[in-house]
């Protein structure tokens, strides 16, 4: 496995260590993109083994392994920007480099191409954090062979391409069901983009734990917004709270949207969870930042970006992987921001008036 | 400068474009580290003029110009995402992908090592955020000619090393400029990390606005954190505010810490912005989130990130870069957390009263 000192390895020797041609050899050294990734990692991986350093493989001396695509069409805060951190530093783990396309700039969006990704030489594969991909690209990478894992599907993958993802409606459903203990029955939702499967699920769990203590969901009591911020989160949790029966709770689609439903309560004089809970998701920064601190659901950004690149490593290797579609588990924290239902009548007041009549 | 159909371009044609020797080219096709990057980078520009896509050099096909590596050894949150998706958009803007490292795991730190940059063949230069390095460590590689640039550099660096940073001193001069306009003689300020010099020069900005108006910096009312976070800025703020003589305003690192001392605030009892003022610094997505909303300098992260990959772009093509060290403006953004000066003794109060007494 050693080099032997002063000889170089020819392109028939790479051939027979890798089980492949000469011609699909010099095209892997050549950098042509007809040749499908496992194949060129088979290739580089043989050289290697031969010690052959002087053979130019895409990839080259000194990234003993193709690098991995990690595409997130997002800014790269808190959310986005954990999960990539973790991705870079397992890949870093597994000694490859990470070559990242992020932003959401226009032009940034047309300068990579998912179909194309296969013909970019020295890649051994990608991962995806919530792809805005359509299924039949996704499904015609996959059909290529291409090795990927798509993190947080933004909707329903192919059965067979491989996803790691957060309980979203198990964590919503724990988050409801906290809040239904502390005797609340009026429980409004703040969702997400409707087109999100993350947000479909969380209102799926929230129904879930009303529909546990015999409850059914009240169309009147859930909201979207077009966007998981805190500004979109105001208006929300406005609505809901101008309400002519508000609700004694709020669940929100994330902790800054959670944050505006902070300060919405503060603008309609409540105090938040004396007259008003209010729950966020996600655990991030912020639910550690706000007054009062916000109870939220922790994804375990961190553990997807980790497991989405060891999926990926077994993809890359041709090993058989047996669990393609991972769903991580999404723990209740239980913080400041949630408490008792406040006693009855409290809340139901004339829209307009900002503090509640004295009892 | 086309391609000659059929014709195979040689070696020989390649160095005669370049204006190297063919013991360089073949160097450089063989990924051999030996190379300087700027030279890789005219081989490689060499080889694509005369359309000679079949040979093979470090970025292959399909990446027209060498990577360009991103070293942000932190967690890609807020801060450190805005700036590295900047980065990231702008070099694609330029054709080229972005290798990145980031993370903060022991591991992670180890895997990278700055001075071995220019060895991993198919990068053309770096940009380093808020770099660990030690000041040699930089000198070293730009004494290679090794194309690089530093985003908010946390020491001084060797006069010739190319830097973006925020006005960070001008910054906190106008934060407390605009709390003295209010009124405000006692002001607190919360400090970031010690050795950090944007921390320095925020306290120099804070010094020069009190001495504007004839006001001795008092180090009684200076606090610094180890970390830029909502918690330790809530232990500094209650540190500050516990003094005999309070002050009416804190200046705060950044809007983490700024948050955490509302958090401190609210705990002794205190309203923000009509007890106390509170500024924080980044103009985040956290200021546009807390109860009350910051206010807070704006820095240009973005810009900090297109103009850092814009001087790096001449200093690969080896174009002279008139000013090396740029400096970019941080405007004011007055939100709701800062207010006039509360009427004098409202803050004289003994320890332990939660509560201002009645006037």
């Amino acid at each position: 496995m050693g080099r032997r000192p002063g000889a170089r390895v020819t392109i028939r020797a790479i051939a027979d260590e890798a089980g492949v041609s000469v011609a699909t050899v010099s095209r892997v050294i050549n950098g042509r993109a007809t040749v499908a990734p496992a194949t060129q990692e088979m290739v580089r991986r043989a050289a290697q083994r031969l010690g052959e350093a002087s053979v130019s493989v895409p990839g080259g001396q000194g990234a003993a392994a193709g690098a991995v695509f990690v595409y997130c069409p997002y800014m790269l805060t808190d959310y986005f920007g954990t999960i990539v951190t973790s991705v870079i530093e397992t890949l870093e783990l597994h000694g490859r480099q990470a070559v990242v396309h992020a932003g959401v700039s226009e032009r940034s969006r047309s300068s990579v191409s998912l179909p194309d990704l296969p013909r970019r030489p020295g890649i051994a594969g990608a991962v995806l954090v919530l792809p805005p991909s359509s299924t039949e690209e996704l499904a015609a990478l996959h059909a290529r062979h291409y090795p990927l894992v798509v993190i947080d599907p933004r909707a329903e993958l192919p059965e067979d391409v491989a996803s790691v993802s957060a309980a979203h409606a198990a964590g919503a459903r724990r988050l409801t069901g906290h809040l239904t203990a502390l005797g609340h029955r009026r429980i409004g939702f703040v969702g997400g983009p409707q087109d999100w499967l993350a947000s479909r699920n969380r209102l799926v769990g929230y129904a879930s734990a009303l529909a546990e203590i015999g409850i059914l969901l009240d169309p009147g009591l859930v909201r979207h917004v077009e966007e998981p911020t805190a500004d979109h989160g105001h208006r929300a949790a406005l609505s809901l709270l101008d309400h002519p029966q508000p609700p004694t709770a709020v669940v929100a689609f994330n902790d800054k949207t959670a944050a505006g439903a902070l300060r919405a309560a503060r603008s309609r004089g409540l105090r938040v969870p004396e007259d008003l809970s209010v729950t966020g998701f996600d655990d991030s920064e912020l639910a550690s930042s706000t007054t009062p601190l916000l109870t939220s659901a922790r994804q375990p950004l961190e553990e997807m970006g980790r497991m989405a690149v060891s999926l990926l490593m077994r993809l890359v290797s041709g090993h058989a992987v047996d669990t393609l579609h991972v769903e991580l588990a999404t723990p209740l924290v239980v913080r400041e921001s949630t408490g008792p239902v406040p006693p009855a009548g409290r809340l139901s007041r004339p829209p307009g008036r900002t503090r509640p009549a004295p009892r």
